[in-house]
């Protein structure tokens, strides 16, 4: 299972004000555990930092890094949450998947930490 | 009538948050118990997992059980629903069917059991 | 005038629990009682059962029937409220008519019955 | 200036139900009282019946009858809404008037009578 | 800078009753006053009478006289919202410009003046 | 790091008044300051002015100078905000950047400042 | 079998030019000589006029004659364009209907008579 | 295999005319042969008929009939069209069928019989 | 009549090559010479250079030119041809003029300068 | 002026066949010599390869090359062509270039090398 050691952070550099960040990654890729198949979906990051932004390029890398994992759908949006969540320790945060339809379903998870923004 | 035994579970990966999943399978098939005529459909199911959540392959295999079946739209909309609830015992779910039209009529049919997320 | 005699009811199968069916009839054809001209339309029935479903191939039928009659967009819309409304006798009922333009005049009759859902 | 005779009434099928009708008439012309131009636009009338209905072959009439008529976008907005009002005393009534742009501007014009259904 | 005087009002039709006119230009054109570049943009007033309403054509000349004149994006939302607040004394008022880009920046400005209608 | 110097103001035509302003500049570059790429993105500022309103040339001029400056997403966002927040105080403001998709991922930050009007 | 006799000429106005005219009826309807259920469509005539011309509203009550007829796609295709042919001889023309779906399939039938315009 | 009993013939209203006859049937529905998985596609037949047409009904059944039959798309189409064609001998045919996407992969299959009409 | 001297050339860079340039102003205003109200274009000049190109800033300066001008559309779209034929002589051009509408007419004029690219 | 050194070629794979090859590179920026302002555009490159194909990750550095280059749209349009062309000796190349619109002007320019595919 990919870690989150490819993550890495720098400072928010207006950790004083509440405001929101949202990274949508499309190409997306792992591999259904049951089947064997590619799985393909897009992932959205929105968040309220706190004292902490994760970096955009170490983000592709670690998303990169699902490639040839097998995994549930659900397994996934909840691992990357719970990786981004302790990496940054955000205010708040949604990380949400869409994928694309296999046999005739297509599927979507969503998880949402913390109050969202008013 | 198709019974729930295709359906597979598996262990909620978080059961302490409360998170969304969608499936939405369009290429739903049964047959009209009236005329015996086959009908089309899309099963949209929509819930926030208690500790287990249904397995994809065995809920399309499940679907798919539906094929020959004769069966009142309002009847398979109730009964889809009742499995997977009595299955995964969700907090919240919705099971709705969206019908091709036949006759010059299409219709749907919506379920809902627990209270809607906020 | 058309009688609901064609209407035929089969039991609601989840009579103990809240959930909207929709029929959608795209189709829908009668004739001006003051012109003599034909009238088309779409007539949308959307209702909770209570212990009784509408059958869809009746409702065909029963739609099929005003084919050649001279009635008013407004008298239709409500007759077809009050026969669905005796025979189903449902929890909440809204029925609704879009008529195409004639004269460069198109048209709608909304009936709602009962309390919406929430 | 058109009087409202042309206007032909029915009564209303199911007086005691409230309902909404809606009738958009996309062909509406008359003349501009200051420059002699024509303007063209569309007259959307919806209302909820008290004892009558306005009849829809004769509101046809009566909206051609202002097709040489000077007269400004707030006036005729406002006559049929007094004319439909007075001949229908409707429980609620929305006149709206629709202008396609003369000299690089365009209009509309929005009267509501009653109070607004839930 | 243009004066109000070609602005012509007559009277309210309908002075008892509360509604709504809108009027959209989209061909408005000044000047910048920085750097002597043509402006583009559309103006909309959106209204509810007292006792006069402004006159189209009028309202079209008014509007033509800023042609040549250097005047702020923020300056001639404000002055064409005060002309016309003064001359009809409205119950409520929306004026906004909508700019084309210049540079690469599209802008629009926005006043509201009085309580906005339910 | 661009500083502030070349952002000019004008007094606000209507100070007692609150009313809001909207510029979208669609042609915004800076660098990535991890690879070295280019960034390209679309930058709006939306605000209610107190006193003072950002002139329009001295603002593209301003957002010019990040053309060849290594800065993250989320800095640069905030330092707009601040360097345009502190030159005119306005009642409230929102600076929100979108940036076109790099390895994949596209983005977007937002600011807020003071309160949202009604 | 609706005969051809509502149908009404005038002669072409300008008989020395090759010119072509269409008329569209999105509102035919027949009925389905094997289930004797309504057929729905739109019948679309396209034609180069020698010395006469159809009649629009002769037209309209010619094709509303078919309401009660049961006929297949194919004959009234051809019945249609026979009677045409027969009333006007024109130099070209096409007469084309396409139905809408019925248990799930939909339909259209082309005639072309004479040789299609450059 | 289905075989093509339950297609049905009329007599071509127009023998001596050239003209072209489409059905295009969205819900067909057969099993692919290599994972037992239900394959779902459009069929669309365009042909010039000689003395004979195929009947709508007759198809539809017909097309119904591979509701369970385990077959490559490539046969299908083919079959298809050799049923047709034998049955009616028309001028000229095209039998084209479209698939959805299963495992990301959509496909389609075309067969023509005689030659293209001009 | 605005002259051409704010026109100005730079050197063909690859005068040996037959290559393709488009330059398309969506902000012309002249005015009407006959009522004097302003009128609204887009100006699309297209051309193969020979020795010389037209340089973007001196055309626009030179189109603004035109703001207060009173021409018809004819003239004006002759003269911006001409003037930039003399300045360029271009091996091929075309000058176009499309006019938003005035009294529910648009129009467009188009000018053809040499033989057409294949 | 950016040289060609960093575009690289690799061998054309399939130099027996023609084929068509094409790049977009939607953000695209260089700075117009005339203003010092920003230039804003889409480069598309099409072309048949013989011998060589150009590099994909070298293109983009030799595109990032024209940032501060001040150069005209017909002039850096040209020396592209130029320098693909001598790297690679095509048999047929298309280079455009599309600029987003200033001053209410937009352009494009397209150089053709070879003879266009059939």
């Amino acid at each position: 299972m990919p870690d989150k050691s490819p993550l890495e952070c720098f400072d928010n550099p207006s950790p004083d004000r509440d405001y929101v960040i949202e990274h949508v990654a499309e190409e997306f890729t792992s591999v259904c555990p049951k089947t064997g198949h590619p799985d393909f979906g897009t992932v959205t990051l929105r968040y309220i930092p706190a004292s902490r932004c994760v970096e955009l390029k170490s983000l592709k890398l670690y998303l990169q890094a699902y490639r040839n994992e097998g995994i549930f759908y659900e397994a996934v949006t909840n691992k990357i949450a719970d990786d981004l969540a302790e990496l940054m320790q955000p205010k708040w945060m949604i990380l949400r998947t869409d994928w694309t339809g296999r046999g005739g379903i297509s599927s979507s998870v969503e998880v949402e930490l913390g109050s969202a923004p008013d």
